[in-house]
């Protein structure tokens, strides 16, 4: 089984500054693994709101998740304070991947990243649908 | 059924910025109820570590969750901001009522309000235990 | 501060059995807090569900939750196994309080009590509806 | 980007009975991608405790994780049960990494299937330690 390296920070151009909470520490005193994957949503689609491309109740392209992972290094826990630097890792049709590293506090190297991939579908019918433009345009500047 | 109504925020003097999570929201499109309890763990227990007074993993003094409530008044949700206000309903000898009041991004009243009433305990024996003198001096500060 | 006694399995009529999961466990290597209430949702909800009564993405009635509380008397965690008792506590023209005691494993008493008040309302305005016929001949059975 | 097949439960000697939770519906209506997650931590670490060989509080060996995955099908969603499948997809001298389907209701197809490694170490040291050999007894019963 192969690991992955720690990513460092300069290897990403755009950050989003996340909160860990009390209840996100396990009885081994650290984050548990699946906090981080709240953390991955949570970076990104509140980077997609602001943006203006993923409107929640509202819009006609939804992204769904068809695939995520994650590789962990080092340990992360409540009071930290995290960022998430974000990069798109592959760009498709219908289809993006989002790469994710996890800071810790001010620490260079990531304590955990990971990736997931959307496919993105009409909301009402659930089909993939060829990604919108504007979405496009937005994403490819983040890609590696 | 009486119902209370919501603070403002100028009845408090202690605030916690937090952040709503995308995995927050429900079907119904906005917190769930449970959430906000999760926020008020996370806004005591941060202000209490940065404080030094709570001691993750090394201190012989931890708070058991004895009783908790909450009314709701009004909706949040991702990608919302949470601005916390703490205060002091009851400094007991071996018991704290934390009250604690949600206010939705720049809102002036409260979305929900609640309280939980702590009892310290020692560490080992998990038996009440006076609160420390060192607590007492930082929380009668905020008793309303 | 008044405390609750905890009430025993006699003084409930309806059961649900509802698993804990890893996650549940906070750092002192018990179920934290917060996770009572996913519990009592998930009793709750379930229930009506099965009753017939909430329909998910399709009623035109919805419950919002304006008020929750908890006693704690005792830890669950997992691994353990939970039976949470339902009752009502009052049932009034567009409103219903829920009363839920966990019982961890075998035990007779409760290790958490609360309730929660449900609004009901129309899922399209949010204006209170008076409770459907149908869902008070369900609830009342169940009055204490 | 290659996609795997969804299993289907003859690929599995090992179930274990899960059940899912109101709040783990996001507002598209069905579990969010997190909870998978949730679900593969109880149903494995449920099954270790079983089994004698994870104990909490009290064992000399914990299970780090560092690297987890998932591959998502088709939709899950609260008041769903779910099947997990489990089967040892690799047994290392320090680590194992899990295989987990997760399968809805009666459905013979995987809604989702993943995979999280283990590295077994020293509770007190946290460095790695030989995988016991009560470890490897029960687990090679299940090594695919």
């Amino acid at each position: 089984m192969s690991r992955p390296s720690p990513l460092s920070r300069d290897e990403f151009a755009l950050f989003r500054a996340l909160q860990t909470r009390w209840a996100d520490n396990d009885l081994y005193g650290h984050m548990n693994n699946v906090v981080h994957y709240a953390l991955f949503d949570t970076a990104i689609n509140g980077w997609l709101i602001e943006e203006g491309l993923l409107r929640l109740g509202g819009g006609d392209t939804i992204g769904l998740v068809v695939e995520t992972g994650c590789s962990y290094f080092s340990e992360i826990g409540f009071p930290d304070k995290v960022a998430a630097g974000i990069r798109i890792g592959h760009l498709g049709n219908t289809s993006v991947r989002y790469e994710i590293a996890l800071f810790r506090n001010d620490e260079e190297r990531a304590a955990a990243q990971g990736h997931f991939v959307h496919v993105y579908v009409d909301a009402a019918t659930r089909k993939p649908r060829q990604l919108p433009g504007e979405w496009r345009r937005v994403l490819e500047d983040y890609l590696r």
